[in-house]
């Protein structure tokens, strides 16, 4: 390597390597947000450690930080806890040792997402240390209930921010993003998803006499048919086309001599800007009620979803991103919307977000694992990428 | 009433009443059996008491009578064991009472089938008193495992007694044949029970990336659909058609964002004589193999089954009873071989079997009960087959 290893690129590299050695698996804040504390602490943060609860679900730590009180802000969003290790006797390396072997940092969470966390949190801080009056501000929004129900996490810490009074004018949160190698991929947006369960009740019978029944089961398949019958649309220049998905069908009939009374399944929606949740739960009871001629009444009933598509257009703050990540790689990033939801879904409320990280091909696996330059290199984009937002941003805002 | 009460339908009533007294839900003995073991031995029949036990079931008793060994035998077949009372607070009189109310006999059991057993016992203790050496014998194949699962009961019991060297010539079951009133139908043959249960394995994959999953869901939805897309048959002057029924659907996702990795389906086929067992299963597995293109593969697993159809062609048996049932009731009953599976099915191996009792409306439910004018009726009726069996049978055979 001709680069010699950089404060920036060091501290990157140490900062991840001590999150990993932190035990978080959801809802375990294991210490992690207690070292970001103490490290955006002494670097003249101010820092909110904020634990959230509600029924049925554990208790939640959280953290705020802020430097700077200006506009524009910008914020860094991520979360220091992590998924299960799965099976443990067949890591290559203590999943919690973040052992680094033949230049690959090992440990679970190294790629989703400490090693995002560490990589920014470096960079925040090398440029505070070049610049204490910058002109604007930066927050950190990190979670500890990204990875499990995600109720007492980014949710709430949004809406608390928000009554505090805080205003943020860009986000940059640190997923994994890349498919393949640094630099392929910037998520600007995602599709929204929707659950719904459908019920058919018919009149339980035996089988016997299936003129006094009316088996559920033949009109619940009709209704999914209906469901699925033709696409919801052919997707946009913007977004992949929407998708249904029918992930659960459920009657729980033991016998073999009843014809059962009732017969459930389960339907899960992603979707793009074409459309709304109403519009699509409109679609959704139009193409049932298009099916039901003759069949006994369906049900639909659709989980609570605060997650509608988003999408952070074209301008300034993408090309800065984009820049900032072609002067390292020599790479410009492909724009995608693809994939899961994120806590963007959360963040696109507050202000304008996009997700720039690590690799992720490794994400959510045994030897989860990051190469160390990898994380050196995302140290210098979130760098430069900070420079360029105040230089460019607190101008021309 | 014209008739006075004869000994045989006082009989009748008395032993269905001290039957029903007996809390012989299966697997409970209950009583039932020695009091018949009591009744029988007394008017000398060879009385068997017979325990089989298996695995994973509960051992369950059963009874094997008989009165002399000369050719033809008749056999009177039946169950002491009763199904459950259900919500007993919603009973008119105490289940367990045998309680005669407005000339209604209340029960668990009244009809299903400790009246059938009182009237079938009274009636052959009645001949064989006035008849003590008439030419054949009467033997008595009594389970306490009809309403279970019926591992432990008439497979066994006819399989002991085939070891022990007995023959058949021809039986009468007593379960409740009539749809509404005494005479209305005989029933000289079943359809068979087939189940079998089906599944698809997919590709497990996030609902965010369904092109790198393989969702089994649609692919099972499409072979029920084969299974269902015509008729097995149209029926035949013996039997109704044959009918399909899918009974249970079960993937059992508890996620919304994971498309499963395998989808189950259960069915349930009443087939009549056009089909035997294997070419059943061949054309189940023909219809299956014609959905595949363009599928994952479907596996089909039988559960094991030794339900074919029966039918006890008709014959001078079949004739005697008719006979004896529109002697006593003026109608000519309907031979019928609709309806669920009985006992018969293991019978009909050793010997042709029809069936004939009670009025069968209130089997299995709340404020079970037969009428005790039926009850008498029907004591009657199988008098009269004896005798004219003996009479007719023991001279042509
Ligand atoms: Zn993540
Ligand atoms: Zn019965």
């Amino acid at each position: 390597m001709s680069e010699s290893r950089s404060p920036l690129a060091e501290n990157a590299v140490e900062l991840t390597r001590a999150l990993i050695r932190c035990a978080s698996v959801t809802p375990e804040e294991g210490g992690a947000l207690s070292l970001l504390e103490g490290v955006l602490g002494a670097d003249g943060f101010d820092v909110e450690r904020l634990t959230f609860s509600a029924p049925d679900t554990p208790d939640v730590e959280n953290l705020y930080a802020r430097y700077g009180s200006a506009r524009p802000c910008l914020v860094f969003a991520g979360h220091t806890d992590v998924v299960p290790v799965g099976d443990e006797a067949a890591w290559t390396h203590d999943p919690f040792g973040a052992v680094t072997d033949n230049g690959l940092l090992y440990g679970r969470g190294a790629v989703d997402m400490k090693g995002g966390v560490g990589a920014f949190a470096a960079a925040v801080l090398d440029y505070i240390r070049a610049n204490p009056d910058f002109p604007g501000s930066i927050a950190f929004l990190i979670t500890g209930d990204e990875e499990g129900p995600a109720v007492n996490g980014s949710v709430k810490l949004l809406q608390w921010a928000k009554e505090q009074g805080e205003e943020f004018d860009h986000c940059i949160l640190g997923e994994p993003t890349n498919p393949r190698a640094l630099g392929d991929m910037i998520k600007v947006g995602r599709r929204g998803s929707l659950t719904g369960r459908l019920t058919v009740h018919g009149v339980q019978g035996h089988v016997a006499y299936p003129h006094r029944a009316r088996n559920p089961i033949p009109a619940l398949m009709r209704y999914l048919d209906a469901l699925l019958a033709t696409p919801l649309d052919a997707g946009n220049e913007r977004f992949d086309a929407s998708n249904l998905e029918v992930i659960s069908v459920d009657v729980g009939n033991r016998t073999t001599n009843v014809i059962p009374a009732e017969a459930h399944a389960v339907f899960n929606i992603r979707f793009n800007d074409i459309w709304t949740l109403e519009t699509l739960q409109a679609e959704v009871r139009r193409r049932l009620a298009s099916a039901q001629e003759g069949l006994p009444e369906a049900t639909v009933r659709f989980d609570p979803s605060n997650s509608v598509s988003f999408l952070t257009g074209p301008g300034p703050f993408v090309d800065l991103m984009c820049d900032a990540i072609q002067a390292e790689t020599g790479r410009r990033p492909e724009l995608s919307t693809s994939g899961g939801t994120s806590d963007a879904r959360f963040i696109k409320d507050y202000c304008p977000v996009i997700e720039f990280g690590l690799v992720g091909d490794t994400m959510h696996q045994v030897d989860e694992r990051t190469p160390v330059a990898d994380l050196e290199a995302l140290a210098r984009i979130y760098r430069r990428m900070i420079e360029a937002y105040f230089s460019s941003m607190s101008s021309a805002g």
